[in-house]
């Protein structure tokens, strides 16, 4: 699952029918495709054929600038809607923090050491506080401050930035602030949030008290797409962990952090990779 | 944390304050106690003191027919909510099931070979399915049926069966009921459910349906005492497993069959070694 | 992944190369194959092709009598070595068990409500005490007692059995006799073993006891198929539980069962659905 | 289990027998002690007593200047071996690392953010790589270089600088380096170390290697003291988590690089609260 320096993914999703594999597989072989990855899935419930194939480039007679001619006659002929990406291009990602610095730095380590394939040409943030991180990074910190009446004014000032920026993709690493519905709809299945709960328990505000008053056993951490309905969007990744009486709500705190962290990176890293494909407010990650 | 043959084990609550780790050691001391275990527990929010204490009863010198008399006016000094019992008198737990054997397998196995310390003198059903097993177990099997309008007296024949056969515990080993508050109230804390969800997520009717639909990426099952309030009550266990969107519903039944044996047996299990405190809707397990 | 009624699996390994997958969908497309199910794995450090394909039969053009005369010249291409199986044939599976009854009793659970898709045509024990559980079943069950002088003889009876009763496979539920090497050559990758830590720590005897000496934090267990040399042949499946200093090996034995019968049980459907492919003493395990 | 600002914490072990709890409690109490946490072990087949016990300073009416000439007497008259640390006094903490920088960023990140209760006074390393994240953190980064043959003058110079920092604990980051036995007897039970594989299997060189060569379908790490046999001495945490066929051996490392962080970074933290006592070449973690 490492990352090829030089190959092409294919996303697909189409409904369902027979000699969709055949269709695609013959069509790559025709320009000496070498197939490095394939895995499809089927919602039966939904007569739904979703794909990702992954081959290299090495050998490749057909130009990717031609690709989209290429293959469209077969996409219109079943139906499909699709995306194809290059591993030689890095997706260019934002970062909104507010003051929990610990997903940000997560993120960024892991960045550096070239677990994220990605570039980050910005983070934007509605406090100071994280800026020095962003700078031993060497990443441009944006701070737009929102408050009680700005929201239309900081999104729009967020939006000019993004836009500037040239952004794919943007992770909310624990921004406290909610994102308006037409922020949202701006960038569907883009915006990854992470969620301090095992959703679809304890959305909102304050799931570790909430967990604590209720008194779980186990805390979770959720990553998904931000839709237009809070904390409901397509989940991408869940973790847990086990608590016991002995954690008070500062323990959940400290536990849910690490939670956090790799539920947040695993997310970014498998939409990065475009594992992810996103239907009926329900995830696909391809493995 | 085995059983010991001849041991005893007190469970205390009482507000919180100086000396009574003490006070406690010192009043077994007395009596030339060995003490094999002692836990405690404060919750500091609600300035609560738990603790369950196990001592051998090899050498201990205050006869237990007298311990109550001893120790009550320990415990009156310090407000204590106490209970002792004696490892040598096996609890005696009904089961209750309706068409699904999965658990009640699993319990009776456990049974047999010695993982569960207690008595079944008895398991109810709704229905003839698992009277095979019980049978096969040398344990008697009553059918009371359970209609739209019969609730009543069938709570009622429940109650003449669980008295005539001295019960302490009940274990609703995905019973498909809804006991009545009434049921609930005659036994708090003495009757242990199984839901198969990550409560709060879930709860109520068709939990693995409701999880598929949202897509998660984790299942859960969790064992709570029954109270008046459905899938309410104070949580004893939970466990969750990974699922992908490979799985479709029957796959979610599966396995989570799995950990609703796993999650229900701990709970019944430390409940029968006198490890669970309940307080403020929630447990202490002590290990 | 539920149980299809009327489909076919076909299990490949091969050199990896260009143009496999599209031959392979062609091959099957030209008989109307309607794929429920694909999936592949290259091993690029032994440049190895695997490949799981699974389709339904309704509507499929070449009959199952003539798959093989039809497929061969494509396997012969491309130097592969193929199975191919029938939902609607079970295969038939003994299992050998000596005393400890829990991972027997777990496998008979899961046949009984369908969670395995086999006939048991028999049990093989060292001991009498299983026989009731077989009986209630329905299973006819052998005692083949193994002493220190006659395994010569006992596993020729083994064998006489097992050929009777056309075996497929043979599960060792905590069967405590090592096997032949001439035993297990007759039946490569089809003999599949439960051991009783997480390999390849604690091979051999008494591992529990050799891991509570250890001080470990984890327990394990580890379900593979039986090669020539003990506890070392492929890993199929492998599943830990957390344990404390507060465990006693004691503990530790009742803990290790619950993994015992998760592992082997994943372990003996995932063979059973043609899920796992075997080389280089590995796994692959296509879900 | 949060910290304290202002509480002391009594470690204890001794040959077990009757009255243990009591002497300590009642020690305690006529000081006017208010407990906060007690937690006691016994192993039986050692007839060891281990004790963890914190209690508040507020109101504690023995002076902590007084404490070891009080309480000498009660640990003579049992033979107690005993530790006593103040929460106001924070341990002074060194790290060693090597190139791999994973361990110590999110090592140092938790200290920032007040999850480690030490002081860093320094971190010594081999190489050069992790200095700008050591300043970064404000920490004197000092590098002995080590080669086949000035290892002695090495430990030499890194003695030097640990005896003028007055470090109470050094941790291991991932530093590639075998330290001498002198070395480690130094310091007996205060060098942690995280070895990347679940031990026993796989210790000594290349585990991630040697654990896809195997083909185990999860990986683990562990932390432990560092004593005179490589990679055997007490095991403070472990953790695994799953792979597949599909991860080759950088998928193995980038995936154990959390199991990494988050196993060392719990050791270390037990290890500073004092949670950790030591016997055997095992560990009891109080929790």
């Amino acid at each position: 699952m490492s990352h090829n320096k030089n190959s092409a993914t294919l996303l697909i999703s189409c409904p369902d029918k027979k000699g969709l594999v055949a269709a695609i597989a013959n069509f790559l072989m025709t320009y000496n495709a070498n197939i490095m990855h394939a895995d499809q899935h089927q919602d039966v419930s939904e007569n739904l054929f979703l794909m990702r194939i992954e081959w290299s480039l090495d050998g490749f007679t057909l130009p990717m600038e031609s690709f989209a001619a290429a293959f469209q006659p077969i996409a219109d002929k079943h139906g499909m809607t699709w995306r194809v990406s290059l591993s030689s291009r890095k997706p260019r990602m934002a970062i909104f923090v507010s003051k929990y610095e610990h997903c940000l730095v997560d993120l960024l380590h892991r960045w550096r050491i070239g677990e994220l394939n990605c570039d980050i040409p910005l983070i934007i943030s509605n406090h100071e506080d994280c800026r020095r991180m962003a700078e031993f990074n060497g990443i441009p910190y944006h701070v737009v401050p929102v408050t009680q009446t700005n929201k239309e004014e900081a999104e729009a000032e967020q939006w000019r930035l993004l836009e500037e920026a040239g952004v794919d993709v943007i992770v909310l690493a624990r921004y406290m602030q909610v994102l308006s519905q037409r922020f949202v709809e701006r960038f569907p299945n883009r915006v990854i949030n992470i969620h301090h709960s095992f959703l679809p328990a304890f959305d909102g505000a304050k799931p570790y008290h909430r967990a604590f008053a209720r008194g779980v056993k186990l805390i979770g951490a959720t990553s998904h797409y931000v839709t237009e309905v809070l904390d409901d969007g397509p989940i991408i990744e869940q973790e847990v962990t086990r608590i016991s009486h002995r954690d008070d709500v500062e323990d959940l705190v400290q536990k849910g952090r690490d939670l956090e962290k790799v539920v947040l990176s695993r997310a970014v890293r498998w939409h990065l990779d475009d594992r992810v494909l996103s239907y009926s407010n329900k995830t696909v990650v391809f493995d």
